[in-house]
């Protein structure tokens, strides 16, 4: 009958709506375990985030001659052309001398609680001086790095502008300020999961769609939460061939030894090697070990590859820097 | 009488047009003697310059996992923030060793007809490689390089790109040519003295004017002439406390000794410090000594003055780099 066949239409209609309805519902559930990234992270009360800050502090970012040799800046191991980071296992410094630690990507480090693999600085402007100072790294004293600053006019001006009220404002607090400023503007938005999340169901593949199910049905969302995928927090994890004791070198807590800051994993298919140490090159065999320590685990092929799959939906757009001209 | 005035008018008019055509005139002679800087240095007949060429070279350029620390590219002496050279007297590579000579810069060394301070390569595709392979620089061997990009998806389909006939694009000789590709792009246009010579008499003040005046006076214009303001040959010169024995080195005649290849004097002003060792930080000494040393002449204060300020005239648009994306 003729008539019959609109209502066949309609029903049909609304059993694929109720079945998209399903599916969107289940696929809701696991998207709320995710937020899309924030245009900047949170600015604390005593930096508040200005122009001629993030123009300084970007100075500062590339400037070598606050280093002893004078060729090593901030940007040296946070290389913008490498993730904001070195892709190498660990942080070459002053003289060659090689660190202990892997080296963390600045892009998106104002998400994080904890700066540092071991959380010894709680936020940016903490972390910012380390590194200028640390013997194997730049290896200068601040009051030598301000000493530098100062012979420049341009960066009399420069931070005469960012810090107004300060009659003397060359000074460590405010390098560090300015560097953690220009930081919190190193963010990566759009990664195929932040355009997911907002709407655009075509933004990550199937197998990124699996991935992020199984991210959260292993139970990696435990740790990898929030905008930047960590929880900051701290979680024992035994690295073959590492003795590197993590948290306990700051806290002298037992209870720390071994215990590292969740790492970001924002970009993470971009900032390989990994871990501690960065023993490990390769982001599937990262996700496996992973999987072994933290989640007692050992996934099958098709799992880890849907979870490395998941991992690329996490890079961003990088951001655009040109190189400032310096003094 | 009131008819006389405008005659009085025409005829201050007229002396006013002659003394300016004369000013004109006399200014013209001494601007013969200089040349805006071309958009373009000259292109080798067997690297013509491409887009893609360009692209990988920038991406090599800025690519330290060709050194053997993982962490010096090309950038790191030649960086882009410190006018493409370095601001410390002698350059500092591998293992923070300091090398016996300063830095030059990379901007408009596509301009130049003798690479290095003594002239051992003739272009910009010979002098690449040089630094990769010094020991004291970024102490990597050619061979391993290779191996190292080739490890690499994006730089196997960058070099196809940039050198589609070739069967095995990532090789030495690619990757000179690409470096000098790249390099070749790094011109500093519209300094103060190219807008003067174009037309525009504000584009210098009246003290660089009597700066460039005096430096074709007195005799600088011999050697620092043609677009990038250098001969490109060798002259001999005797720094105080230099013991660099220059283009006899090269050569073995004694004809050579302590003789170095003219620098350019575009940007002068921003990739201090100068000569071949570096020894000497102000501009103003610099200029000082070297009328002393090949001019044997020792200029007057305010002819010092009017020099220096020339020299600022010269400081060209710097190049507009974005920092790559490497693999």
């Amino acid at each position: 009958m003729p008539t019959s066949r609109p209502r066949t239409i309609l029903a049909s209609a609304a059993a694929i709506a109720l079945a998209a309805g399903a599916a969107s519902a289940d696929i809701a559930e696991y998207m709320d375990f995710f937020e899309p990234l924030p245009a900047l992270p949170p600015i604390p009360a005593d930096n508040s985030l200005t122009p001629e800050k993030i123009e300084l502090g970007k100075m500062l970012f590339f400037e070598p001659r606050i280093s002893a040799s004078g060729v090593i800046s901030c940007a040296t191991c946070h290389n913008p052309a490498l993730g904001w980071a070195d892709r190498i296992p660990r942080a070459t410094g002053h003289d060659g001398q090689v660190g202990e630690r892997n080296t963390p990507t600045v892009l998106n480090s104002g998400f994080l609680e904890a700066q540092f693999w071991d959380g010894r600085e709680p936020d940016l402007e903490g972390q910012a001086l380390g590194p200028i100072e640390a013997e194997i790294e730049m290896n200068m004293t601040l009051e030598e790095a301000i000493a530098r600053l100062n012979e420049f006019e341009i960066y009399r001006e420069h931070f005469a502008a960012a810090f107004p009220d300060d009659p003397d404002p060359i000074n460590p607090q405010n390098v560090a300020h300015a560097i953690a400023s220009f930081e919190r503007t190193l963010n990566t938005p759009n990664s195929p999961l932040d355009r997911f999340l907002v709407g655009d169901v075509q933004a990550m593949t199937d197998q990124q769609v699996e991935g992020m199910k199984l991210f959260v049905d292993a139970g990696c969302v435990a740790c990898h939460n929030g905008p930047a995928l960590t929880d900051s927090n701290f979680h024992r994890f035994e690295l073959p061939g590492s003795t590197d004791e993590g948290r306990f070198v700051v806290t002298g807590d037992e209870a720390d030894m071994f215990a590292f800051r969740t790492p970001t994993l924002r970009n993470v298919a971009v900032t390989y090697p990994y871990f501690n140490n960065g023993s490990v090159a390769e982001l599937h065999e990262a996700v496996q070990l992973m999987g072994q320590q933290m989640l007692g685990q050992d996934f099958e092929e098709d799992e880890l590859d849907a979870l490395v799959a998941f991992m690329h939906a996490l890079t961003g757009d990088m951001p655009k820097i040109e190189i400032p001209a310096l003094p």
